[in-house]
């Protein structure tokens, strides 16, 4: 696994470039110093693992334990650039959820003289990573095609987005719109292929091991991989143990349209339903427990596991039949599925 | 001039791919109509010079009255491209504004059931012009300039609108942050940058009249253009004719960092200035009228006028010496300053 040291110490210079290029402007300095503030608050902090996932695929499509110099800047790059899309999600995610904390510190849009400018300075994140692709990358055989991943990407994961706010407002409870397919299609796009796929496909592009069938391969693990991770993380929500995740789940109260009362929903009585209705979404500790109630009822959390075997096992099938003839590696994936596979945060 | 009814037409079959994306990826029907609207309500409804300029400055870069079919189809994308991404910034600045109608229509974000919501739609706009330049420019050999520029605008764009917010919040007045430096800065890299040398560049490249040297001299006089567009709407906003114009200005209400107020700050004596800090930005009509009247005093409409006769002078000087030798020509830019010299509304 990838220093997080090293990566995080690999951010500076990339700061240092975008704040040049402001005051080469002549940008104001209080300004050059709120987007360096921006940068900072909302990149760093979190567990990085995107960005250090671009940096661990490109090392073992290499087949070397370290990366050279040149290949490890170049790499960090493009993992940065995934880190700043996700910040630029983030910001705005945390305003349209209401959200108060992430990563253990305010969201940025509640951080002092921040509020509705977060808007802008998410926009600022996004752009961050077309000003370093072209610094860095312009030369580059695959440029077009990083900037093509980035803009598809990036509409996929809106997509999700929109279908997501749409589907469970916080405030209007309406579980008839939930559905365990609208489910897969949000954590697909909202997760899977920014976060999974994404980085696996920035560094099969460095290793020029980025062929369209090579593409798709990656793409048909990676997508069950990514939902089946999110599924996960809905199921830690209500069953994890919070010493172990550090933190207590809250999608209940907060109406997400998660794994857990999809399938609920699936499975329920019409009495059972009637419940769901009454006490899902609503931000009170004895409806969430009657909620919970249901759960247990319909034994939810051994549905859970039976996904969970059955989609490892289809993930592992399709592992098993990747064709690495031009050179994609099993291996790529067996570490992705390692170190999600029986998570307990 | 083109036809507006006919280049509001060419965005029927855009919009009609986005749709039709959206359905291949199976989202829900709900969400396609809500994109649908997104784009319809944000896109159409104002003056779409923006877009049209495009076509205009196509016509004259290639010499012909009516451009065929063919090249009037990529040239509406390109502009609709341009009324796009304002589209993405328009919703964005709304609700950092605090905005309440915009072109006659409540704004996006009161729209019913929008709300924060708005801010992904915002990017759902941008991602829709990456779409459409994928889609249709991907074997055009200025397809990495346009893809380029878009993002260098943006990000241009986005600074200004950072400067902005941080140079003029609505709620805290500061008139020391202001300068007519600053001013220039907000107003050049806010508004001039995407709505001036944007949609002259986009015509330059699919005329393939591109060089270098050509969009320099291209930004060399649409970019004062624009800045002195954008001094003329401050203008406008205090001393225009609300039966020509047809709005009643709030500038001086909102602490806008305008043009009128950073000539009255250069200008004031230290009583003035004192009447300026305690009147500029208060929501109140009697303070509004004190600091027209210190307006008055310094006599800002006459040093308007000035302003205007001494910059149209630099630019059509610049005008005058555009080398046309690779194909670009000065009437493109004398089009513009026609529309713009002493406009009323």
């Amino acid at each position: 696994m990838a220093s997080k040291d090293k990566f995080i110490e690999s951010f500076k210079p990339l700061v240092a470039e975008l704040v040049a290029y402001l005051e080469s402007v002549n940008m104001p300095t209080e300004a050059v110093a709120w987007y360096k503030q921006n940068l900072e608050h909302n990149c760093v902090g979190g567990k990085l693992n995107r960005g250090l996932s671009v940096i661990d695929t490109l090392r073992v499509l290499k087949g070397v334990d370290e990366l050279d110099e040149e290949t490890y800047r170049k790499a960090s790059i493009l993992g940065w650039s995934v880190e700043l899309l996700q910040a630029f999600f983030l910001v705005a995610d945390d305003m349209m959820d209401d959200s108060k904390t992430r990563r253990g510190q305010p969201c940025w849009y509640l951080m002092p003289g921040v509020g509705n400018i977060a808007i802008n300075d998410a926009f600022m994140l996004e752009s961050a990573i077309f000003f370093l692709l072209k610094k860095h990358f312009r030369q580059d055989k695959h440029y077009v095609d990083l900037l093509e991943l980035f803009h598809e990407v990036t509409f996929q994961t809106e997509l999700g987005q929109m279908l997501d706010l749409l589907t469970a407002p916080e405030d209007k409870v309406d579980l008839s719109k939930f559905s365990l397919e609208k489910h897969s299609f949000i954590v697909i796009y909202k997760t899977a292929f920014y976060s999974f796929y994404l980085p696996v496909a920035l560094a099969m592009y460095m290793a020029d091991k980025a062929a369209p069938q090579d593409l798709k391969q990656a793409e048909d693990i990676l997508v069950p991989l990514g939902e089946y991770f999110q599924v996960q993380d809905d199921y830690l929500d209500c069953y994890g143990d919070p010493n172990v995740t550090g933190k207590i789940g809250t999608d209940i109260l907060d109406n997400k349209c998660g794994w857990l009362i999809n399938k609920a929903l699936q499975l329920a009585s019409k009495e059972q339903r009637q419940v769901l209705d009454d006490n899902y979404g609503q931000k009170n500790d004895v409806c969430e427990a009657r909620v919970k109630q249901v759960f247990k009822d319909l034994n939810v959390a051994q549905a859970y596991l039976d996904y969970e075997e059955q989609t490892v096992g289809k993930i592992r099938e399709r592992i098993a039949q990747v064709d690495e003839s031009r050179g994609v590696k099993k291996e790529v994936f067996e570490v992705f599925l390692k170190k999600i596979y029986k998570r307990q945060k």
